[in-house]
């Protein structure tokens, strides 16, 4: 008997999993370890346990189901995230990690034997909303933030992740990374627009993006907006929205995958009548060449310190991020593309815009992801939809991945 | 005897009236019938008493202490108001206000007797920073609004004008406006930095600048800022970045006394990497023409209509302050000249940028106003500014001008 996906059983379980920390909206609020957290962390490893999984948690609270294989070998690995940001969706992370399990429950109801052992991990704080860095859980597995520094990171609140692992249960005895995996593939929805709009079924991820964040804190002169005449103006507002529009021009002329955004500004005293004095803003920038993040870097930079100078205020910039650009294995990009194609999906290569932990992975062994569509885009946002279809589609391309990487 | 002005006499009320509701830095915080401005009201009332003033308090709490002419005939008004923000200086309004009661004293002093009395006013409310509209006395003593209108205005906590003035007890008897002046000159700090920077000692104030404010709401789409391609970004905050730059270009472009200022700005939800869906922002525009003002008006307005169609997003407009130019009577603005010029002090003719009392006056008798140098322009400030000897020039002028007037 072929192995073959239930969707009830998966959409089933991203219903029930959404129940955890479920907030207005059909959203969902289960920030890295708090009670929240762990409810979905226990019903998850509930699953895995009733699956036959042997469940492991490291150090960093990464959860491990390993079904055996046959041989003695390393495991094809698959995951993703369960914790959320505060206005979450149901899709994001989850999908990838009930996906894995269902991926195991075909394999265990078609009584299929790999020849390599299949993990399903989920990993801690991928999304950084309460702990820095995000990706923590994954970085730490590929060897790229040490235990003691992880541990030492705390909320707003000053609760620190060591503390709260222990106290949510979930600082496991493993040593993170200590199985190194004979490959990594990662199922999401895409959190953008790219796949709903072009109506494209399966995104081939051949990259994640380079991050670039920096934040500007512009000093100018604070005056009354109707005695000081335009030639006596510090605006620090004017430089900021100066910025806006430059980071706009340089993306279009760019062109290509480059992305420039301002999210964040803030005006002090922001007030009608006052000229600002203060303006903290920020700059983000992507792209998947490292050349061109660092040339848009360069080229902002420059326009910054050109109106500082006309301008006269003072700015001082703060990186907050820099990733360079995370290029997956070729080789099981292409699988991916293939598995996909003999599924008659319609399929599209594209680079991640944001950050997964398939990137931290990629250090680790070959890595990819998986895409499926996000409808209109939406994600971080209780309105965070995937069509059943769609992500049947993208489990059938795991499950078929997966057993041709359990095999090599 | 001439009448001699004493430089001790109103520096040293400048200090004691500083003294009411001062705050760290030098400042003042007398917001509009709290008790801090009913503590510095009975000071300056206690002064007039002192100097044989005939005080007066009408319905909207506006004070007037009247010097007795040889005639019965209008008065020569000058004065201003003693209320303050809440980071206040210790000149604006107080300045012009004490120095009315130095030119009486010193005509005191002198045995001058004058054909017409001589008025000294404070008004009620003129900053607007706790009830609305600012320059509500003034406003209400030019007929400009009603008493019931006035009284109904109510502060952040819900206590109305009508209630404070009985609680402070300068609800008085008289029927605002009662008493139309001959003339009214109001003497002040220039609250810019035109006169400083330009090593001017009087400002001859001939007009003040017409005011609009808007308040514009853009709402765009919030997106991921790595998953969304340019050509999908729905930007709230792009377009308030761009009316910034676009209304610096316009007061560049149209010259003279326009300028124009985004002093507010607000995004949400305000993340790095989040494309903005909200945008509150704020436009000050300003001229001394009437009709300018409206051309600048309608070019932000077509400037903001433009790039919402291009960026696909919608925006709601709400004006908050509309007032047209005032100007000052132009034969008491070249008496001001006169006599600056004979007291051999630099003079410079100019609009006045900030609102004040005098152009409400305007509306009942010919008004003239006197400036003196900000240092560096700093107003509504701790650190606001004026050096003793400025000071006592534009006293002087005051008082040449008043002699002048009262014989007229």
């Amino acid at each position: 008997m072929l192995p073959r996906l239930s969707s009830s059983y998966l959409l089933g379980n991203i219903e029930a999993l959404a129940a955890v920390g479920a907030i207005d909206g059909g959203g969902c609020a289960r920030l890295a370890l708090t009670d929240e957290d762990r409810a979905g962390r226990d019903l998850v490893v509930g699953w895995m346990k009733a699956l036959g999984l042997a469940v492991t948690v490291d150090a960093i609270g990464n959860v491990t189901g390993l079904r055996a294989g046959c041989e003695k070998l390393a495991p094809v690995m698959t995951g993703s995230h369960i914790d959320t940001v505060r206005t979450g969706g149901r899709y994001d992370g989850n999908y990838g990690v009930l996906a894995g399990l269902e991926v195991v429950r075909a394999l265990n109801e078609a009584g299929t034997v790999t020849r390599r052992p299949i993990a399903v991990t989920f990993f801690t704080n991928e999304e950084g909303a309460r702990f820095h860095p995000d990706m923590m859980g994954s970085l730490v597995y590929a060897g790229g933030l040490g235990l003691n520094e992880a541990y030492a990171a705390t909320d707003k609140d000053g609760l620190s992740v060591g503390d709260e692992l222990r106290r949510i249960g979930y600082l496991g005895p493993v040593k993170p990374g200590t199985q190194k995996p004979h490959a990594f593939v990662e199922l999401h929805i895409e959190q953008g627009p790219i796949l709903d709009e072009e109506k494209v079924q399966i995104g081939v991820v051949e990259s994640v993006q380079g991050i670039s964040w920096t934040e500007y804190t512009v000093t100018g002169v604070s005056n009354h907006a109707g005695t000081t005449p335009m030639r006596l103006r510090r605006d620090a507002g004017y430089l900021a929205s100066s910025v806006n529009l430059f980071a706009r021009k340089l993306a279009w002329e760019m062109g290509g995958d480059q992305v420039a955004t301002v999210g964040e500004m803030a005006l002090r005293p922001n007030l009608i009548n006052v000229v600002p004095n203060r303006a903290v803003f920020t700059v983000d920038l992507r792209n998947t060449d490292e050349a061109l993040l660092k040339d848009a870097e360069a080229r902002v930079a420059a326009h910054v310190a050109e109106v500082a100078k006309t301008e006269k205020v003072e700015v001082a910039a703060k990186v907050l991020a820099r990733f360079e650009p995370v290029i997956f294995d070729a080789g099981l990009v292409s699988r991916v593309e293939h598995h996909a194609s003999a599924l008659g999906r319609s399929t599209r290569r594209m680079p991640s815009g944001a950050g997964h932990d398939a990137q931290m992975m990629q250090r680790l062994c070959p890595t990819a992801m998986i895409f499926v569509p996000s409808v209109a885009g939406l994600s971080h946002n209780v309105k965070e939809h995937t069509e059943a279809g769609d992500l049947i589609a993208g489990a059938e391309v795991l499950l078929n991945l997966i057993l041709e990487l359990a095999e090599s």
